[in-house]
């Protein structure tokens, strides 16, 4: 139907008669001549229509925004004066002979070039243009060409795609299932897989080797963060490996696919334990790009009259920090309320800082409100500490560690980027040496998962589960964790203890999980893997806001799709087979 | 953990150190020395143990079949008397210095040798194991290359990989919908796709122009035939074509796939109207590599006295036909019983047949029950036109025409293969000119989807829909359904005509597809697309005899998976958050 794409034509085709098909981006009429500017996925080119063709000048006169056409028509270049360097077609125009009008359209309900004005209700309504825009489309193309990158780059390095279900047990990994009723066991339910998770360890059990997907996963979890009930992710998996092989692996494939779309050529990894990016950041996903970081001073403070340092500086689970802002020193009165605020959304109850005027002044040259409560030792030792110079301002965090590291961590983060103390455009890095489990109203969580290797022998990990460290790698860029990964546990009596210090008795390991207990009595190989959220890959990369910028038909914050209306309500009759209906009081 | 895979051992490394990482495939005690097969991804290696290295032979004569083992040793010449062609590492052994037991292994509950003799539902149970065997593997294998292939190609064409969504709108395509209760919006349900139709038909909306996707694809029915609940098709669809650019695009697409994966050179794809097929074949999936068949001879049939025959023959929706076996006058009353016996799965109530002894002497060279029944003028029409030689055989068939070619449509096709009439490997071929509708009880029904594009403009269509033929086609190879597609419809108008003859009114295609007639409305682009079953090409690329066989974890008829147990039932306080109950009734 077409015998060139719209963006393609260039001043090389002057002369050429070509057939092209695509939207009304835009219609101006000037001079008793048409101009349409026709889109099409490569871009744009402005077709002229005047009134000597006269049949094509009536139809092209009858054509509005959002028409679909099929034209023909003779590239000839423009007058120097009217070329438009800013469009790849710019050159050039084509003079428009013949039109076909292949379908009409009804005015969209939002402009496509202020789709910015439309608020995202209406965007997500009719998504379907809203993808219409250029800058979403690119996105996509990036995501499909990014993917073919990460297949090539893992089936280059002996991985197989293999496919496992999307029906499959309901198997707690920590968030809630999706449950689908069976109509054929009627009573029973299948789960969507949280991930592949136990689906790859088995494949390692049947000697698959090195697995890989691109694997869609379910969370139904509420969305408050960026989050979505389905997502994507680069599921791999390897046997006879040790952590340093999956990790030089994903290290490659990631640098490898940052150099071919991006042109970027990413540093060597630095590796960091858990305990020294909670201490210094605040976080085990530190954005490596804001040099600031969390300084421990409750030695300082444990012996001062104010309550509010002194108190976490004696409580074992307590923290007391101080982070210096260089230059930080002219932040407002109004700026640092609304830092207080921002640290309040993490739980601390307020934000103490010390702007340092003037050191060679003494106390003179420090401006704080809590100044008096400190003493001189403290100060001093909380400057030397800090290192902070004329001009900075420090700030203070003291409260339950939690609650520390997650105010004071994401502070640092916001002032840090607010305040263009930012280096770099990329900052990875791999964190380590995570501890096996979290501890929370008296029992173990897995901070992995269940199926996590720890670093010790069941017997050390029977004896102090809280110490125990965890065989599991994060790969972190700025600030986002991009996949997580470890190696596995392949033998059962491991996997017994783990279960036993999360509480999951041999009956209930035995019903949830009997055949991978199974599986690993079978001849188990030593196995780990990883998996990346491709879905914030892709939006990392492409610079999007949200991961809603990437996918092409996204939930709400609700889980609802606005465009189809799902979901929805379904007759009896269909409940009934399934052998299920709504609860009374939901009706 | 290695420095090579078993199965890559070859002579040139005659003298290296290797360390190698597999399971224990077959042990050996031969003259007080241990013999291995060790087995990875690749294949299997001999490892010797001899009792000179003492801890090495210790551990080695521990180990059992499926133990895990990593094993170091020196690669070494077999004596030119014990060398084994038939294993690809048969000229060499490895003299094993050191092992290490990375995991044991219990007897398996099935030899993976001997699996035939195991039933399928132990090996469903422990489909790790049943994966175990190189011949399923190397399915697994072939899967993973022949997705690269397809996904080099069309992206190579500029198709772009786009993911739709698993949680959708509950929209009938004719099956029935697997449900998912929402939590969040309590009574109402998500559905999963039963193909990405109308999400992909929106992304040429949005002018994606060429979307493609391996895309897995739902349908809660029975599985009496070779079905899964879950499956996988290699879906597409484009812009500004017809039914000559898809056809191209795809039948490039598999010929490329034939030639890199079995180095096969399909030919040109004969092009067959629906119409043709069934009536010379009995079928729309006809299997070209059988040269037989069905020839109509109800005009020979309506004056004859056989009730059987003329009864159809004067029926309008009645069939009469003829099928002639060459050489098939040798078959014995008990293999034409058990033919019979195979007809009737088809509702065919008998099977008539004549042997053809000697052309030359008239009647009495003709052997058949039925021959008393024909007039003269019948069996001499019927021997001219089935052109029956001395030693062949013709069947009857004679019904309502749907019986008919249901019946000897699968008759043909058997006795074509079983006969060794077959020719050749490969023989695809398309299907064209569908009619859009089948009637059934007074209504319509889309004999692909919906959203097909007829022939006819929207007046014929109304005036005349059961002889409106589609704009779809499907890709038959070796008398299966490859893929299907079609031109889409584009205009809300003619969609609306389309859904009325199904009789879906206005109020009702509103609210199950006013999204896509929204989309229509916006400017949709002309466009098609096509599906092919991946499982199913697969299956039939390497010889398997099921799509289970190409599936890491297949359900069962029940639509069970025996390894996980699922679907299972699940506590009432999941079901409760989710807002449903299982009825008291199936309880």
């Amino acid at each position: 139907m077409r015998s060139h794409y719209c963006g393609d034509l260039r001043a090389s085709h002057d002369g050429e008669t070509v057939r092209l098909c695509g939207w009304v981006h835009r219609r101006r009429d000037h001079g008793g001549v048409i101009f349409l500017d026709v889109r099409d996925r490569t871009g744009l080119v402005q077709v002229v229509f005047d009134p000597d063709t006269e049949d094509a000048f009536a139809l092209a006169d009858k054509v509005r925004g959002e028409y679909v056409l099929q034209l023909e028509g003779r590239v000839r270049l423009r007058d120097e004066a009217v070329r438009n360097p800013r469009m790849a077609t710019g050159d050039i125009e084509v003079l428009g002979k013949s039109v076909t009008i292949l379908n009409e359209a009804q005015t969209p309900p939002f402009e496509l070039d202020e789709y910015s004005a439309a608020g995202e209700e209406v965007r997500l309504k009719y998504r379907y243009l809203d993808l219409r825009r250029p800058e979403a489309l690119k996105r996509f193309q990036f995501r499909s060409r990014l993917t073919h990158a990460v297949r090539a780059h893992l089936e280059g390095q002996g991985f197989m795609d293999v496919e496992t279900p999307i029906l499959t047990r309901a198997t707690p990994e920590g968030a809630r299932d999706y449950l689908v009723p069976s109509r054929t066991h009627a009573g029973s339910f299948f789960a969507l897989p949280q991930s592949p998770q136990l689906f790859k360890q088995l494949l390692m059990v049947a000697g698959f080797d090195r697995y890989y997907q691109i694997a869609k996963c379910f969370r139904d979890e509420d969305l408050r963060a960026d989050r979505q009930p389905e997502f994507t992710q680069i599921d791999l998996e390897a046997s006879f490996v040790e952590e340093d092989d999956i990790m030089a692996i994903t290290e490659a494939m990631v640098k490898s696919v940052f150099k071919d779309m991006l042109e970027v050529d990413l540093p060597e990894f630095p590796r960091m334990t858990y305990e020294e990016a909670m201490r210094r950041y605040g976080s085990d996903k530190p954005d490596l790009r804001v040099p600031l970081e969390l300084i421990d001073v409750a030695d300082l403070m444990d012996g001062v009259e104010f309550k509010v340092f002194a108190g976490p500086a004696k409580d074992p689970k307590g923290r007391v920090v101080a982070m210096n802002v260089p230059g930080g020193g002219d932040l407002s009165r109004k700026e640092i309320d609304e830092y207080t605020k921002f640290v309040g959304i993490y739980g601390a109850k307020g934000l103490a800082y010390i702007k340092v005027n003037d050191l060679a002044a003494g106390a003179e040259g420090l401006q704080s409100p809590i100044l008096k409560f400190l003493t001189e030792e403290a100060i001093q030792g909380i400057l030397a500490r800090t290192g902070a110079a004329n001009g900075d301002l420090i700030f203070f965090g003291a409260d339950k560690a939690r609650i520390v590291n997650e105010a004071i961590g994401a502070l640092r983060v916001k002032v840090g980027h607010e305040r263009g103390l930012a280096k770099g455009d990329w900052a990875p890095l791999w964190v380590v040496d995570f501890p096996m489990f979290e501890e929370e109203d008296g029992r173990y969580y897995a901070l992995h998962h269940p199926f996590t290797m720890p670093k010790c022998d069941p017997e050390e990990l029977k004896s102090n589960p809280e110490g125990a460290l965890s065989r599991a790698y994060d790969m972190v860029l700025n600030g986002t964790e991009l996949g997580g990964g470890s190696i596995r546990i392949h033998r059962p009596e491991m996997q017994r203890v783990v279960f036993e210090a999360l509480g999951i008795g041999d009956q209930e390991a035995e019903e949830k999980f009997g055949f991978l207990l199974d599986g690993l009595k079978y001849g188990a190989p030593p196995h780990g893997g990883l998996a990346f959220g491709l879905d914030r890959m892709v939006m990392l990369m492409t610079g999007g806001d949200s991961i809603r910028d990437v996918i092409a038909f996204p939930k709400t914050q609700t889980a609802a799709c606005l465009m189809t209306d799902a979901p929805s309500p379904v007759d009896n009759q269909q409940l009934r087979e399934v052998g299920i209906q709504v609860r009374k009081d939901d009706k």
